[in-house]
């Protein structure tokens, strides 16, 4: 199980790695590419939700990357001096921090637009769709962190379970699951974006971790994922490598 | 047929100031309004080509005012400080010298995101390529731009041919009209693009007005204009507006 997991992360490795950029960005590129690290938690469970249903996840490793890009794309802008002010990410320089604050807001901009035009290599919108209003929560909830005040579970339903919610959603439209089976899936992607950010908090020792401490965050991100399980058993599908994911995510400790 | 123009422009105003936002945004919504403002070409651009088609023009109020919020967009982001640095934008103050840079970084990202939103309301994904092609383009530009160096037919070619031929290309994705027939209306397009960017050097008193002098450019400017006019010729249509939004954009002063 654990092997068809890492399976699927080689795949997005891979695609990643040879994805070719749009060549009008000319000289954007090596600062886009510097932006596409990390543990590809979003695409691979795009690729895990298509294989649950037995489709070919090589016909998904766009909608998966796309979901990738969008979370790159937030993490260049996030990290900038007027937001986060972050010269580190993943052990390395930021974006800004390696090629000066224009390129990195260009950088990002050419993320999400790149990303965007990978979710609309299918014939249906309905990938970009799902990907863009995750991305207009994610904004929504960078400015509802920026302004302050705001409730923490909507704050990070905002900033974080939205895209974690459209990793799997994204992988069933490019799927073409049809929307009369998709209920219970998005009642486990919602449960799947609580859970990761209830992890984060613990993690990052804020949000829910400051609220309930971090026992008491930790009980709510095992009941998140026991929920999250359940809905895993509501659906017909070989969901197996996906309830091995929602225990990882659940004991993750980076 | 001046009327009609200003017909097409009161249409695009009242559905920019109906449009309701994503609510996620939040407080984000009146930076993202006050980035709104602006000559409204071209919108009004793609709705005469849906009108000259007989299209239905109120249906193309999403994908016009989509290729507004991309322009919006870009211009925000190059208003930024490490970027243009400039504080006044229209005879008003810039978003990020009224709301602050993060805010203004926020607002950009939302308004490339709420343009494919609205692109995306129609059946075919192909209003959304078309638009997010150009707004590649457009980001490459000003890459291109920061690093300098470029020959400038290119460089504005990319920073605002682009999405000007959007602005035609769209309307007609939007109205549905077969790729088949495609062809005349892009070398109209790609025309109308030069056009434009030659008057923008011309009043800038950069670019071409620096290369070939301002009477010069000047010249360049009629010869695309005329180039423009015979490509709408062409064109089983009603085109007489666009011939008029040609003249228009010929001889503008602003």
């Amino acid at each position: 199980m654990q092997q068809r997991t890492n399976e699927l992360r080689a795949l997005v490795e891979s695609y990643l790695a040879e994805l070719a950029l749009t060549p009008e960005l000319g000289t954007l590129e090596p600062a886009v590419r510097h932006a596409l690290g990390g543990k590809r938690i979003r695409p691979v469970l795009c690729l895990a939700t298509g294989d649950a249903i037995g489709a070919r996840v090589e016909n998904l490793l766009p909608a998966a990357a796309a979901v990738e890009l969008v979370h790159s794309f937030s993490l260049v802008h996030d990290d900038l001096p007027a937001l986060d002010d972050d010269r580190e990410r993943r052990g390395t320089t930021s974006v800004w921090a390696q090629y000066g604050e224009a390129t990195a807001i260009l950088a990002g901009d050419a993320l999400l637009a790149e990303a965007i035009r990978l979710a609309l290599i299918y014939p249906t919108a309905a990938v970009a769709r799902e990907l863009i209003h995750a991305t207009l929560a994610m904004i929504g909830g960078q400015q509802m962190d920026l302004e302050g005040g705001a409730p923490l579970d909507q704050l990070h339903a905002l900033k974080t379970g939205a895209l974690l919610s459209a990793s799997v959603m994204c992988g069933l439209w490019a799927a073409d699951v049809p929307l009369s089976e998709h209920a219970p899936w998005r009642a486990f992607a919602g449960e799947l974006g609580l859970l990761f950010q209830i992890v984060d908090d613990v993690l990052d020792g804020d949000g829910y971790a400051l609220e309930v401490g971090e026992d008491g965050a930790r009980r709510l991100a095992e009941e998140a994922a026991e929920r999250a399980h359940a809905r895993l058993a509501d659906i017909d599908a070989d969901t197996s490598v996906l309830d091995e994911i929602v225990g990882e995510l659940a004991v993750r400790t980076a």
